[in-house]
């Protein structure tokens, strides 16, 4: 099996850890990054680099933004008693921009994923529940995707905040818009019947 | 419409240039990056930006290798008079895996690329035709992708050639092993047909 030189086999190494990428892919970026210029590598390079000092983040909710707190927990037209829970802060943006939640946010920082060794003492979930009664918060409402890291990040947490005088909600599960009945697979078309709402 | 943080938006801006990396690919690059160590980013960081400053490659032929010349240059036992002309290093290996191709190779650095500014002067094309006098050269095997700027570089490098006494040939078009007859696309089957082979 014929390889590369080092410099290569150490980049390939790294790209193969991001998410969803194979040999193939980490084989395509790297050919493509081989051939630009040693100033756009290095500027490259520096924002990875980097990163970690460059990012602030809200004390509060942990949300990446440059103010601290950050824009969401400083609006205080929002309901300060409803958090709506998020894996990480796309997901918080996505629901902002549905326009129709008003609460404040809490941002965990990922899932509890066993098979790449994230563990719930590295979420920011201490936080979340010293929050609960420091801000006499009334809802919680988790938001994690459904799928088993999802799935089992909040079903740690309903544990956690079960104790606590607090109602915890999930987002709801059905078919999607513009979903067809037909071609649903069997586990939503079954939650959408089990949770089905008045018309 | 919200915005992240510059350190993000500076890396979403980079990792969207990738090939093929649209902005939500970007996202969870970037997002993922972010729970890593500082120091694996560090790490990953340095493997971009000192990645021109690392990569030997042949004089001859131009494949990244940790020797010069390189490993299928030094080959004594190849055929040294016919040239395979590829796009990339990966190609190069993609056919040395074959086990078919005994000759030597000449890596391109790329194809010539109008939306991306990629011209044929930033091609290793001038050290090729030098390469055919200086070595006696009989056969020139172009074996670029079949798409658009695998074409594009092909007719250059046809043109380019046909005032040499070389032969320029390139990797039969037709219907992959395990392909099927019915579902596959015209051209590959009109091609397939015009250049029949002896059953």
């Amino acid at each position: 099996m014929a390889t590369y030189p080092p410099a290569i086999e150490r980049l390939l190494a790294e790209l193969t850890r991001l998410p969803g990428v194979g040999p193939k892919t980490a084989e395509r970026y790297a050919f493509w990054l081989l051939r630009q210029s040693a100033d756009r590598l290095r500027q490259f390079g520096l924002s990875i680099e980097h990163l970690r000092e460059n990012i602030p983040s809200c004390s509060r909710c942990h949300t990446f933004d440059d103010n601290n707190p950050c824009r969401y927990c400083r609006e205080t037209a929002r309901d300060q008693k409803t958090i709506c829970v998020v894996a990480d802060t796309p997901d918080l943006l996505a629901i902002e921009h549905t326009g129709v939640y008003r609460g404040v946010y809490h941002v965990l920082g990922g899932t509890v994923n066993a098979l790449e060794g994230q563990s719930p003492d590295q979420l920011n979930i201490r936080d979340l529940i010293k929050r609960i009664p420091a801000e006499g918060i009334t809802e919680i409402i988790l938001a994690m995707n459904p799928d088993i890291e999802g799935d089992t990040t909040a079903l740690y947490l309903k544990k956690g905040l079960s104790q606590l005088p607090v109602k915890v909600t999930q987002l709801a599960r059905g078919i999607p818009t513009g979903g067809d009945v037909t071609y649903m697979d069997e586990t939503t078309l079954g939650e959408a019947m089990n949770h089905r709402q008045a018309a």
